[in-house]
């Protein structure tokens, strides 16, 4: 061993001991006769002091940041003590060194506020990784990966390995493949989640099982999206949806605590799909504030249950009279809270803000609630003061708040304004990164419908239930849609699946559903996706076949856990929280890969280029 | 929950109570008017008794193998218990039942003994790990995989996640490869093992890092081969040789308490490569049992270190007048114990297995060492009585003994002579199930001479390092080969790595080295393995850079999962100890995988066919 202690872990009570320590040059500062070096390794820095013998000696071989220090010496009381650091209280007066490797002037500092720009740090990403910043990453991932073992162990789950190399059934994302050289001609697939594999599993009786799993797609990469990246996969069998529910907000529960060393003592929450939609606009609401939607008009096909809510909306009698709203098929508004003083320049931004390409409106109509009760809205000529009391009764709105109505097409509009309210939820500081609410989503549909298709495809993928009332609505309907104008009156339409999603300050970090584990029904799926019963048996003739041999019911989830970590670690960024991490274009910039391959190796592949 | 408790938890205390269980059909016994059915789930087999009235229902909706089946009932006694089974005091009087799923008749029977063959039994995986015997393996392995984790994260080692999409650098094995949709004609290839990147992290400064990860080989299958395997990763900053073989040791043992119960408190025994070679004709000796090689002959330029021992030898003295043996590289004996006795036709059935194409010997030379003390030998011309006398002695023969003797070239005949040790070891009941020896084989040469190149290869992988003291040797030479005829003389020729195996009861399960830390020695290695400085850079430029910036001493070591579980689990194969295997072909049978793709996926990936 090349050390006796780290350099974090000696204390005052060590005074007199002999020690060897072993890490990397932070600093180096000469005073005259004598030098401090600032000695780092994993677990923390301590101070070295090199007395005038040694000093000549440091100047015939002088050190430099990162080198690689052994050095012995004993611990002493400071004179001057460092608060900041836990070995602050005691220094090494250095007896005898050795340099165990010299290290080049480094690219960037390695500091909390590095002076590295982001494509430097990922081609130097091992120097990076020195970083505190980073190492508390990945110290946090750690932390996470372990309490979830620990806690899943402890309700008798099991890991177990499912293939990495199986076979490409492209549903909804792409594959990555891998030529196979025994097999010329044949490939296999990378797995996207060892779905149907922890299915099998729960065929074959392992009631509980659960792995730490890397999962790939070929997307086309947003800005936080990995090609390769890890999920916590689950699966229990003989359970219903709460039985899942309960399991997975323990699990959750538990990170909380040994990780963050919260206690989340709260219920969690529950909505539905429809709910969440309907009061925030999205499926994965923050709810750690309000701000809720207020519907004025939304157009009639959707939100089926909420016809009786929409008629206290001041525009249920029908035209307003302001051709915005009227020509528009859906009008929501939000209530912000003490915003009512916003300036004419504060409220211009904002109203940029929504007519920016991402979020894509045509303007913002503000009614500001006035502190002395008065109304005062950009629409004053369309509007009586009555009326604009309505609207803002409606938005739950207080004197003293801004409400902000937009205006237009249901989809593009809710979206709208669900990001609006996340935004001024964030300028309003109600999204208080110490704060974690976490939220189960339910209900939500089990089709969306393909208009160019005119079909059926998954909204979760094609191993869900539909809602225990509703299989024979499933099993008894043709799923073919006839008349591709009146999709929405088809059976199928209306149909829920039994499926949740958790989220945690508005962001969805993990999904899961109870499963189909009829051979009949999975069929029936398979027909309403478009699938013909041969290509159905090609590529999932493994599943129906062991729906045949006694499937219990079962359903499982799955957690992102890149996402459940930045989220927990407070950072936007999932990449922060990877040890190699790939760029937007897929590229792992330190290794240059992927990179081109001998012809050998293609040849060997019984594959052959076919460049554009 | 679909249930109250599970097939194995009840017991007599809970008689009276009402429980719900779920499970699959194990038997269905009728007697008369009453039948029992055996539920099993994973937990156990918990028998049910469903009396006259449920009997009609039985007879409607008939129950079968494999059926999925809920039962509400009474716990009671048993009036004849079944000690075998831990429920086997109490059954169910069943007041309710519901069939789950039904199943078809399983393809084989769920049982220990099966009478489904291999590959119906792969084809139909989801049934055969519904088999006590599979399961008690995937469970053993889980219990390996947590000791594992227990111990490492007690010792301070952090689980950190290395990437699967990486760069093609073949150096042995066959790569797998995955072609980029991003970037058309570029590969990116799947990881024989985290190797790189497990030294970066320690140039990182995670100075104890451990993964349980898949790695891929495309490799011509063996009989026990698997594409993808499972590895325990391991790798620690600022250690030496003596740290890692502690560490490691204290793992191994940790798993043989945890898993097996078992307390290895003996020292855990090391020898050398040359020592295991000279003593056991083997580098991965299996020490339960002596029966050690007894070296007659050696070519001089093998076993320098043995000249000494040599000189004992009875045929020490030159030419012994029978010609095999003076024609012969290599002349070895081992002494059987207690098989004097032996009869022709054993002896003959022993020189047909030496012959067998795959051992490869001309013929097998016997003596037998009466238990009266008289020798009789197959080469009584050649050699006198005193001569067997002091053979027999050379090899530590006792009378009762039987001495094996095998003559021809070098590397055949000690191959030969250590397989028919083993042989013999396991027809002698030598080789005991129960018996765990594990062994640290040392010191192994760094290079292996390769004929075709004249050049040298890496006997471990190209970031070994050498003993230290032959640090110097490595830089200090040319490593290229002049005289191909006399590559023995090369000083590369007698450099050890500073390198270590571990073996239990003869298999390998674990090897690794301390590293390279020194980019000039590196380059070094690079050159010797005949690499080109714009190749080395190509491929491993991140290696070499990262050695620039302060890279510390490092070492680390990797356990095959897969075997170390077979050999804990008393299994010769691997398979079993895998959920989803795959055959010796390379494919998933379950699956049908691998398979063709769609044409649009190869032409998004910039691919075609290249069949011949």
């Amino acid at each position: 061993m090349y050390r006796s202690h780290t350099c974090g872990e000696l204390r005052l009570h060590h005074s007199g001991t002999s020690v060897t320590l072993a890490g990397w040059v932070q600093t180096v500062r000469k005073f005259g006769a004598i030098t401090f070096v600032d000695l780092r390794d994993r677990y923390g820095i301590t101070q070295l002091l090199f007395g005038e013998e040694l000093n000549a000696q440091l100047d015939e071989t002088p050190l430099g940041r990162e080198f690689v220090l052994q050095a012995t010496g004993k611990v002493s009381e400071r004179t001057s003590k460092n608060g900041n650091i836990p070995t602050g209280d005691i220094e090494i007066l250095v007896e005898s060194f050795k340099i165990l490797n010299k290290s080049a002037v480094p690219p960037f500092t390695i500091q909390d506020d590095t002076d590295g720009g982001d494509d430097l740090r990922m081609k130097y990403r091992y120097l990076d990784l020195r970083r505190n910043a980073v190492k508390r990453n990945l110290e946090l991932r750690y932390a996470v990966n372990r309490a979830t073992r620990n806690y899943l162990h402890g309700q008798g789950f099991m890991d177990i390995e499912t293939p990495f190399l199986i076979k490409s059934t492209p549903e909804g994302a792409r594959d990555f493949v891998v030529p196979s050289r025994m097999n010329p001609g044949e490939f296999y697939a990378l797995p996207q989640s060892p779905q149907t594999f922890k299915q099998l599993l729960m065929v074959s009786g392992y009631d509980r099982y659960y792995q730490i799993v890397k999962c790939f797609r070929d997307e086309d990469l947003r800005a936080d999206r990995q090609p390769e990246f890890t999920q916590i996969d689950c699966e229990m069998a003989f359970v219903e949806q709460e039985d899942i529910l309960n399991m997975f907000e323990g699990l959750i529960k538990h990170i909380f605590k040994a990780v963050k060393g919260i206690d989340y003592t709260e219920v969690v929450e529950r909505t539905t799909w429809e709910e969440a939609m309907w009061q925030y606009g999205i499926d994965k609401p923050d709810i750690r504030f309000g701000m809720k939607l207020a519907n004025l008009k939304v157009p009639g096909h959707t939100f089926l249950d909420k016809q009786e809510a929409l008629k206290a909306s001041p525009f249920a009698g029908g035209a307003t009279g302001f051709g915005v709203f009227d020509g528009a098929e859906t009008v929501i508004a939000i209530a912000v809270p003490g915003a009512a003083e916003y300036t004419r320049k504060q409220i211009d931004e904002l109203t940029d803000w929504v007519k920016r390409p991402q979020i894509g409106m045509q303007g913002l109509v503000n009614i500001k609630y006035n502190a002395d009760g008065s109304l005062k809205s950009s629409v004053d000529k369309f509007f009586g003061e009555a009326q604009l009391k309505a609207i803002a009764d409606y938005a739950g709105a207080q004197p003293g708040d801004l409400i902000l109505i937009l205006a237009g097409a249901e989809e593009r509009t809710r979206k709208a304004t669900s990001e609006l309210r996340l935004e001024l939820g964030k300028r309003l500081g109600l999204r208080k990164a110490d704060e974690f609410k976490l939220l189960w989503v339910l209900d939500f549909p089990l089709f969306e419908y393909d208009e160019e298709g005119n079909r059926w495809v998954a909204r979760h993928h094609p191993f869900t239930s539909p809602k225990p009332s509703q299989i024979d609505t499933m099993i008894g309907n043709d799923p073919r849609i006839e008349n591709a104008a009146e999709y929405l009156k088809h059976p199928y339409a209306g149909i829920k699946a039994n499926a949740y999603d958790m989220v945690l300050n508005g962001n969805e970090i993990g999904g899961g559903s109870i499963r189909i584990f009829q051979r009949e029904l999975q069929e029936k799926m398979f027909a309403a996706l478009g699938m013909s019963e041969e290509e159905a048996m090609h590529k999932f003739g493994f599943l129906l076949g062991a729906f045949e041999y006694g499937a219990p019911p079962h359903g499982g989830i799955a957690f992102g856990f890149d996402r459940l970590c930045s989220i927990l670690g407070g950072s936007e960024s999932i990449r922060d929280f990877i040890a190699f991490p790939k760029n937007n274009s897929g590229r792992d910039v330190m290794l240059d890969a992927p990179a081109t391959i001998d012809d050998k190796q293609l040849d060997e592949l019984s594959i052959q280029l076919n460049l554009k």
